[in-house]
């Protein structure tokens, strides 16, 4: 299978995203291509034990990377987390020249690129990104950062990676929750920006799905390849947010406020996304910016993926934390609307009480989709 | 006194640094035309015990900004400070329009420079400096951060600010070793950059000793703009120190080792830097950069401000503790060498031997210089 490479052009960074199998036996010359200086590599337990052979394995034995580790999970993902890592740095040496290197999930690859964000004021980095949400999404674009208290990724900055090497034979080891949850990420893409992408998601569920075994790569490549397409356009026209990448944040409203209610532990970030998205077609079909029939196909590729886990909130209690939404600029709600299947916009005219009762429709939903 | 305006532009940024008396009752109209969201002052107490009535004298009794305030001193200005200021200002809704202001010195100003650059990905802020050393070096260039254990300044952002409102009557009540300190950085300043700012700095160092009260308003006031002129200029050609801006860092090598080996508490910072710059000094003369008329004369304007405080460290510990300096480049050093009165150039030729005899020289010229 041939390899496809992605090019992100931002005004601050261009760079290649390779996505395909067999990348990680083939690491070490393309990242001395990259760079002559020192090689940190940022990883967690689990991924390192079960991958470490395979990524080592291009690396000659006088030109071994350090490997510093990170327990995985939402909760590191806080500045404190940033400055064990930054201390380590420091200790072994690392200037301005040396390279990170991101290897695990999207908490891990956002606390990498910030770390390299801020060290020493910015130096470079790239993305190995092992699960599907951290291919499809969080590796690509340049959003780094970590959580507070108050909110997720409420610090953080742009920060574009080098390269980015997404080897789908990663997802092979991914446990079959994280590999619904990110493909939540791809149906986001395709509802925002491209109706084929949607219809080929539709067309080739259960391909993706097949109940014994592997899911198909050819499909798992070419979703990867797809979603990163999407998200390197927006970026390209919009990197730092100001306007159309909002588009991108389609369902994370909600999707948020769910992962604040439930204290991050209880869903996967594209679990909380995918009921974020049905909240916001429910606000999308109250205000007839798209037919039943469009809501319908487009929940029903959300939910195609179950068991998409439940979770108890209030309604209220949900609408009251988006409040503190980083996309609200003094005091007004930026909502991404979809406005057909591929399409969407970016409104701030949403009332708390249009939230409101799509939110407790998304419950609704929820309930009744029980076992 | 008419007040000066200098403007600084940076390929990412272009601001106003206004210099001179009175500005500080006039601050709101000022803030208003840079924003029409949130304001929120980032103070230290003692500032605002001093200074809170002049600063709010502007602001009408219905649009009073938020008060946050930090402990004064560089132990404070590590991450946790960040995040707890982080929360607060999540606590307030300060959201991406949200208009930082920092007020109070150099360490004040680099973390809410750090707080606004990480918020949300970036959000505005403006520098409010209280100290000399702020209103000459740190408030302008958009540097800003916090320390590791590891070092100084070693995590952080470029940030530049909206603008600088640099009020020279708030050095009235700055003490008289914080005052000297802060004219070791326009003394750097002249050093590396303008032979005739050094010699007017020779010419009036009576007017600002003045051994009984003030320094000359106006001789003030000169050294505040010139310096920042100077100061704009450096930054302007190379905003993110890939070369030429790394001349600012003249006396930084050794003069951050002797902060961390007196673990940041004993001596200020345009202190350290002094001693910094004498050790650069004997650098520059056994290369013979420099004759020993111009060392002379250089030496003698930085002790001229006395008394400098003499601190106790090993010449090898110092040489040590520069390993870790942000400025080298894949283990070289970078140093900043005085060629002449005004000017100076970065050079990686620098040996430990060379910059260890230096060290000691200086470390004797200290001993002899005790009363």
């Amino acid at each position: 299978m041939l390899l496809k490479t992605i090019q992100v052009a931002t005004p601050s960074a261009q760079y290649p995203v390779l996505i395909g199998p067999g990348i990680l036996p083939t690491l070490y010359p393309r990242l001395r291509k990259l760079s002559k200086a020192k090689l940190v590599v940022i990883t967690s337990p689990n991924i390192w034990t079960l991958w470490s052979k395979e990524f080592l394995a291009s690396f000659p034995p006088q030109d071994q990377p350090a490997i510093l580790t990170l327990p995985p999970g939402e909760k590191h993902k806080r500045l404190p987390a940033i400055e064990s890592l930054a201390e380590q740095l420091a200790q072994q040496g690392a200037d301005r020249d040396t390279l990170l290197i991101a290897f695990g999930g999207g908490v891990l690859g956002d606390i990498t690129g910030f770390l390299a964000a801020i060290y020493m004021r910015g130096i470079p980095f790239v993305q190995v990104p092992t699960t599907l949400l951290a291919q499809v999404d969080s590796s690509v674009g340049g959003k780094t950062g970590v959580n507070l208290a108050a909110g997720k990724n409420l610090l953080g900055s742009f920060h574009q990676p080098r390269a980015v090497f997404a080897d789908t034979d990663l997802l092979r080891t991914l446990p079959r929750p994280e590999l619904f949850a990110g493909l939540q990420e791809s149906i986001k893409a395709a509802i925002i920006r491209d109706p084929r992408f949607f219809t080929f998601l539709e067309r080739n569920r259960e391909k993706i799905q097949a109940a014994s075994g592997e899911p198909d790569p050819a499909t798992l490549a070419r979703i990867v390849a797809t979603s990163v397409q999407i998200k390197a356009d927006v970026v390209a026209a919009d990197e730092h947010e100001q306007n159309l990448r909002m588009i991108l944040n389609f369902g994370h409203t909600i999707g948020h406020a769910i992962e604040a209610a439930t204290n991050y532990k209880q869903l996967l970030h594209g679990e909380a996304i995918a009921w974020g998205m049905i909240a916001a077609l429910h606000v999308a079909l109250a205000r007839q910016t798209i037919t039943p029939d469009q809501f319908a196909r487009m929940a029903n590729l959300i939910l195609a993926f179950a068991p998409l886990p439940t979770f108890k909130a209030k309604a209220q209690q949900l609408v009251a934390l988006t409040a503190a939404d980083k996309k609200n600029r003094s005091g007004r709600r930026a909502f991404i609307l979809p406005t057909a299947i591929g399409k969407a916009e970016v409104v701030h005219t949403i009332t708390d009480e249009e939230l409101l009762t799509a939110t407790q429709r998304m419950l609704d939903d929820m309930q009744s989709s029980k076992p």
